[in-house]
């Protein structure tokens, strides 16, 4: 991609360097988020970060560098994982959603899951993220952990109910789902999410 | 959009207006499928159909009249819906989750709601859409069937695992849920459609 004005002179940028492109990092998960991967440009990254656009090639490479500093956001699965764990077994699937809702409450945490649930639907190197995230260092961890056999199959299980989830409720909004309590998406949706993962039916939703 | 070249002469064109036009919204439902709503050109679309640019112009308004006609796919919401209730009740969810994957065997259908449901991670017009068909016109006026009082709810919940599933096996495909058989699927899924929709706990998928 060609750079069509010279370097920024010092003065011209801002604080730190650290400031800008923390800033450029965060115009562009806004911008990634709204216009997806393929409908976003270098140069109107930077114009939301109110930065030149010879800055934003001069911190990252292409597209996919910046994508990739943008959705590196501070989630440790390791740590979620011990955190999951941690708890009472027969309420695993309720604390794997209470991780969920919980981080979403960060909007660049929220932004940068939509954003490569997103782009994995028609670029395989977000798709490979999402699988090796979700599916491999959170969901199979816990199976492993669990002892489960057929592990990798309850763990794709799911993932689906989680993925839909976070469409259904954060991307797409339906109604009902975009305006219910985290307390009430945790009940709801932890029994399907713990019947995947160990095979323990979930109580009615209407009982409770 | 501007149109560069003139509009082709008649002896330039395929056999019969609508095999053009056929041509042309088939290009668009692949390229759609794969690109994605904001990575596609017209430009792209006429290649893949091999056409004249200027005939896709002629046929379509702009790229949101061309997305109409491409995820006009042949479903009809309230044939579906007859199709499950004229089933037993108890078997609700396993219905729906067969009437999906069944019509996704179908390449058109498949890439159609892919495309609406990455659409709609971005597009105010495609979230819409999938809300109106999947929520509205189909789980909702089962749920008004069922005599459910907070049929709007469950239908949202249930709306979640059904574009998950969508998203999971057929969007970023992971393993396990990708290569699974559609019975497997069905029975595996079912019961949790089923759940939300009706609050009958499904069984263990292990023991069957």
């Amino acid at each position: 991609m060609g750079t069509e004005t010279a370097p920024p002179r010092r003065g011209r940028r801002r604080a730190t360097d650290a400031d800008a492109r923390s800033a450029i990092v965060r115009a562009a998960a806004s911008e990634f988020a709204s216009a997806g991967y393929d409908g976003i440009s270098l140069r109107a990254v930077a114009r939301r970060a109110a930065v030149d656009p010879a800055l934003v090639h001069h911190y990252f490479a292409d597209k996919a560098d910046l994508f990739a500093a943008t959705i590196a956001v501070p989630i440790r699965p390791d740590r979620i994982v011990a955190d999951i764990l941690r708890g009472p077994r027969e309420e695993i699937g309720t604390s794997i959603v209470r991780a969920l809702v919980t981080r979403f409450e960060e909007p660049r945490t929220r932004d940068a899951v939509l954003t490569v649930v997103r782009t994995a639907m028609g670029h395989e190197f977000a798709g490979r993220m999402l699988r090796q995230f979700l599916v491999r260092e959170v969901l199979q961890r816990i199976t492993t952990e669990l002892g489960q056999d057929d592990g990798e199959r309850r763990a794709a299980f799911a993932a689906s109910q989680i993925v839909g989830l976070v469409i259904a409720r954060y991307g797409i909004r339906i109604g009902p789902l975009a305006d219910a309590s985290d307390d009430d998406v945790i009940a709801t949706v932890g029994p399907v999410v713990q019947w995947y993962l160990t095979g323990t039916p979930p109580t009615d939703p209407t009982a409770s």
